[in-house]
């Protein structure tokens, strides 16, 4: 037998864990300080609540399977059927606006050439119910304050309206999309070839009157409302050529980018008034975001903005044992720290080599290690060594404590 | 169509989602304080992962199918044979002891008649790779400091040691365990019905025998150490009765009792060290505890237990707007609020009535609310109101920061 993970599946230990558990815990803090409370939604329902909900080519990714009651199942693909459902299912008892995140794992068997993962974790957040720009602005000062919080410093966010693409067709807003991908002469090749005007002159006109827009008074009020809720005015961008799926989008659209992550936008979002109503039959407005959670970090990982506390180990510091006589006088220490909210990490044999307990800490990244030997005991201090810069000291545990704290 | 989640899965709406969030923010900083580190292991394994690991019975809960490339997929169905595997897999880069902790959902297709759940939450750490009573003391004393964490004040640990029962047949052991729900009475009796002894003399003695058991000296070692490492010596019962899964434990057993909670113990564990090698073709020895999450979550609304940030939304006030004109003195008012950490809703149309915001606080369970109108704001103060106690008062917004904070 192979013991091995399925492809597009992931452990994550320890430090990646940490990494992620982090981002998810900032994450929830801003969420919750603008009032958006959790879902959590199981990891199986029933196939038809999900089925025909995501196009030819999601159905084809869904896992689907008959549960050993016969029931057919399917594990859950995105967090805004769930919602959907929970919106219709418990209709007259949630508030409106009902404001909810949900930080979970979705099921895709996608190509995992294409460097996608099969579970990967969903995080979005939306405003359901109300249809005002307000709710567009707070989505917006939201979606600003979770970047901020994990210390970028130069996010953009780019806005539009999809008013603004008003008569034209599909394939030329899908063209006209890509105009930070190919360039204007790109966009404009590729419309003639196309067919979708007949002349570079007509199709360059096109994509001016586009680019040369200005936002519709709509936008104007969210990217002031904004500007209000705490986003800088020069984090809040309108990008006229900004389409994302249009299908889906009713009114403002919206994605984030980092500078110099070149990878690609880390989160987009916008209002979609036809979609959270699909259970309920009727239509529900709705404006929300999804965090690009993978990519979040990547970025993280790429501007080296993970604070100490999550790179290195959950213990601060290693209590290590001199010898048997002396693992009373460790393990008091030990819990003492503990006691003064020091994460510790104890040894818990009695007779292992110091080196050994040492090697031990440095696997683990734990930063510091505490030795009580014969000496200290004596005097009443403790030897305390930073595995990092290998400084140490002899000192009284209440320094220690401090330097700890 | 019926919207409706399948029969033991559940939605966690809001408050319910919250209750769990604590237990698991609770639980995670206890256990990183003695040094445990995270796993996130796939919702999905290799069926033959996972296949013959859990008994006939077992087998026949999981939920197995075939993925869209023909793969033989199990959904997770415990946290033990994923970290069984991860040892294997990463044997060699994993620090020994490894101290993990998991917090993941596991799926068993049980009889939902029984109160069972089809999908519910496991939380569980363990050290994995050496064999000493300071392991399993901190398994002990990170299991009290769990529940204490909670705000739980009479936690019992109880404590055996396997080797109590040495000699006896896994029949005898079993009814045995039965103790407290049946009695001494009730014992003897169903000894002799399944003719386990003879007569009524012959099974009182060996009751007896077991009854009046001393600690083992590993055990008595493991008691000290957990006494040191923070545990009231009255947490700590000898409970020679106890038996628990004693296929699966090779060593120190225990579980934990809350007083006056009813239904059961809330956790148990011990010493296991045949199990985590079975990818690694070796013993590799391992101590650690399962905590019952529902049962804990349930225990602790008997018991009153969720603090009030909990019961109470995410965010501690809502800040109202009176009119079209004020609306830009509550939005400066909600962004303050939040740059002094308070978490705060802002209602987000401009000319709803001010008892429809009202409602929409009581409803959502948000304690306070803000109301700036003309008045207030030609005198620079705000209204600020007590949802629960009904009080309200006129007051700059300097004091009111104070007091939400």
């Amino acid at each position: 037998m192979q013991i091995q993970t399925l492809k597009g599946f992931r452990d994550f230990i320890s430090l990646e864990a940490r990494k992620r558990q982090y981002v998810i815990n900032t994450w929830q803090k801003v969420f919750e300080s603008f009032g958006f409370e959790p879902l959590v939604t199981p990891t199986l329902e029933y196939d038809e609540i999900l089925t025909g909900k995501y196009g030819e080519e999601g159905e084809k990714l869904m896992y689907r399977f008959e549960d050993n009651g016969g029931r057919k199942v399917a594990m859950r693909y995105d967090q805004t059927v769930p919602t959907a459902r929970v919106v219709a299912q418990y209709s007259g008892q949630l508030p409106i606006p009902y404001k909810r995140y949900q930080i979970q794992n979705v099921f895709r068997a996608d190509n995992t050439q294409r460097g996608r993962y099969r579970e990967f974790t969903q995080c979005d957040f939306d405003i359901i119910g109300i249809d005002t720009p307000q709710a567009d602005a707070e989505i917006v000062a939201t979606t600003y304050a979770a970047y901020k919080a994990l210390g970028f410093s130069s996010i953009k966010l780019l806005l539009n309206d999809r008013a603004v693409f008003e008569g034209l067709t599909p394939t030329t807003i899908a063209i006209i999309d890509k105009l930070k991908k190919i360039g204007e002469d790109g966009v404009v090749k590729e419309l003639v070839a196309r067919q979708e005007y007949k002349t570079p002159e007509e199709a360059k006109n096109i994509l001016t009157s586009v680019v040369d827009s200005q936002p519709t008074p709509r936008l104007q009020d969210i990217m002031t409302f904004a500007e209000k809720m705490g986003v800088p005015n020069d984090a809040l961008v309108f990008y006229p050529a900004l389409a994302r799926g249009l299908d889906y989008y009713t009114g403002m659209i919206f994605e984030v980018e980092i500078d110099e992550y070149t990878v690609g936008s880390v989160a987009g979002g916008g209002r979609y008034d036809k979609l959270i109503g699909m259970f309920a039959g009727k239509d529900v407005p709705a404006t929300g975001i999804a965090l690009g959670f993978d990519r979040t970090i990547d970025a993280l990982e790429q501007f080296n903005l993970f604070p100490q506390e999550v790179t290195s180990a959950s213990a601060k510091v290693l209590v290590t044992i001199f010898n048997k006589e002396l693992e009373s006088k460790s393990l008091q220490i030990a819990t003492q720290l503990r006691l003064k909210n020091i994460d510790t990490e104890l040894w818990l044999e009695q007779d292992a080599k110091m080196e050994k307990q040492l090697k031990y800490a440095i696997a683990k990244d734990i930063p510091f290690v505490i030795i009580v030997g014969p000496e200290e005991a004596e005097k009443n201090v403790v030897t305390f060594k930073n595995l990092l810069t290998r400084e140490q000291s002899t000192l009284p545990l209440e320094e220690v404590i401090e330097k700890l704290q």
